[in-house]
């Protein structure tokens, strides 16, 4: 059995540990938060730490963080012995973040799965294989409909905001549609805020449409989708088509994806690795010949 | 540079010499056929022999012959200590075939990467990453429209059938229709060859139309597709969706997914290898930091 720890318990956390506990060869060591005050209810049955330290016996460090503080706790992790997974998300980064982890991966004997999500992580996957089967061509990777954390961030970060989501709209060929919704704190101005979105570096290359609700809790919903397309040559024969379609829980995918990665730093050398470097089977539980049998 | 020589001519292996000539990073060694009388036009100015001890310097083969012979040529190539890339098809025997070539491999230092086609091959890929990102739930392979050579086969060996070709073509859930074309030879009853393929083993438990036509080869079409869906549950999260679409030719698509596990072979340890067993960035051209800083 893997023995699992999660840092963090926001969204991801929450999916992290619902995957880890669905497992069928790992074993949750325990959680570690900020504080352990006000534990919730559902971690009632775990233990429910503030440091790492305090856990016996881990094999992986799941880092549930938000994606800025992965670098910090990662190295920390690792310098342990402790194998980590994140899913790191920021796509110009993760090579950064990549060869800065490799030596220290390699140094204390562990291993360090980066931007283990769907997006990078499982779609990643996808693009390198779809490259490999027509290796000229154009992918497009089109999101949504579902949340953008990034631009909704941007949205709240402007005065008057007091809370805003921005929906990521696919419309073909890599091409977004933002539809922005805020509530407007009382005393400011509508219109004005809009103005600003409009002009943000966030938005000002898409079409934006931004509008006003009373709630934007009430407009929460944690779906998202993705719609990956490929024409390409294979050989010499061009007009290739492949397509990749997922609706999905957004949380929920990004947890079961770190768990998968969990399992596959038992098959990997010391090192720090990305989806695209890890052989597809060593993401499952059960044997490889089983596997194979199944699946190929 | 990797030195590829082809084994066999036939659909595959012309399909296989346009991927490995568009190839960046691999030189033809030659092509190995029965006779090297007659020649094609297109081979003239590539080494064209009958064995392949004529030819020098060989890294990969690649094993374009029909599917029962793979075992044989992988065998007689590995025990030189050529490594060998073959797209065998039957299912059931992948497990045996690779633990059969995986002390050949190993004990002369080559890589044998077998059933490397699209299915079993780059779909058994996209069904291995479902079933990580979702563990509960059902994958449903659909294939076509497009030619199914064994049943194909089948039809074509009932007395009185100059020439068949059975169309697969996808229903839902896995189910397909069989769609059968015959060319039937002067002075045999249509309606008698009809009912012997309705009841064949390879028919009777699909819906089958079987249709009288003057010209098989009027019909010729080497298209195929696939829709590959999967709903399941990541974590406790259930009703999460995916589907992989593809309309291919389909003997280019099997020789490019060929030369992209050829390179592979640069990348892994001495033995027998299924596709689901390969880092995906290893199957293309150039470093691994450029594919993931493109890819991730």
């Amino acid at each position: 059995m893997l023995s699992i720890a999660i840092i963090g318990y926001g969204n991801i956390g929450k999916a992290a540990l619902q995957a880890v506990l669905a497992a069928p060869d790992m074993t949750l060591a325990g959680i570690v938060r900020r504080s352990t005050q006000n534990i919730p209810e559902e971690l009632k049955p775990y233990k429910v730490v503030s440091s790492i330290s305090e856990l016996s016996k881990v094999d992986v460090a799941l880092l549930c963080t938000p994606t800025r503080q992965v670098p910090t706790y990662a190295r920390q992790m690792l310098q342990l012995g402790i194998s980590t997974v994140d899913s790191f998300d920021i796509h110009t980064k993760i090579l950064d973040l990549r060869q800065e982890l490799m030596p220290i991966a390699k140094q204390n004997n562990a291993v360090s799965v980066i931007s283990a999500g769907w997006d990078p992580g499982s779609d990643s996957v996808v693009r390198c294989l779809l490259e490999a089967i027509a290796p000229k061509g154009i992918t497009y990777t089109n999101f949504g409909p579902g949340r953008s954390m990034g631009h909704s961030v941007a949205v709240r970060a402007i005065d008057g905001v007091e809370d805003a989501l921005s929906m990521t709209i696919p419309l073909g060929t890599g091409i977004h549609r933002r539809m922005v919704y805020v509530k407007v704190k009382p005393g400011y101005d509508f219109k004005t805020i809009e103005q600003q979105i409009l002009q943000d570096d966030y938005f000002r290359h898409d079409e934006t449409h931004v509008m006003q609700v009373e709630s934007v809790d009430a407009l929460n919903d944690v779906g998202h989708g993705v719609n990956l397309v490929r024409k390409g040559v294979s050989g010499a024969t061009h007009n290739q088509r492949f397509e990749f379609n997922m609706s999905i829980n957004n949380p929920a995918l990004t947890g079961q994806v770190m768990v998968a990665c969990a399992r596959a730093t038992r098959h990997l050398t010391p090192g720090a690795y990305t989806m695209i470097e890890i052989p597809p089977v060593a993401l499952l539980p059960g044997n490889t010949e089983d596997n194979i049998s199944h699946l190929v």
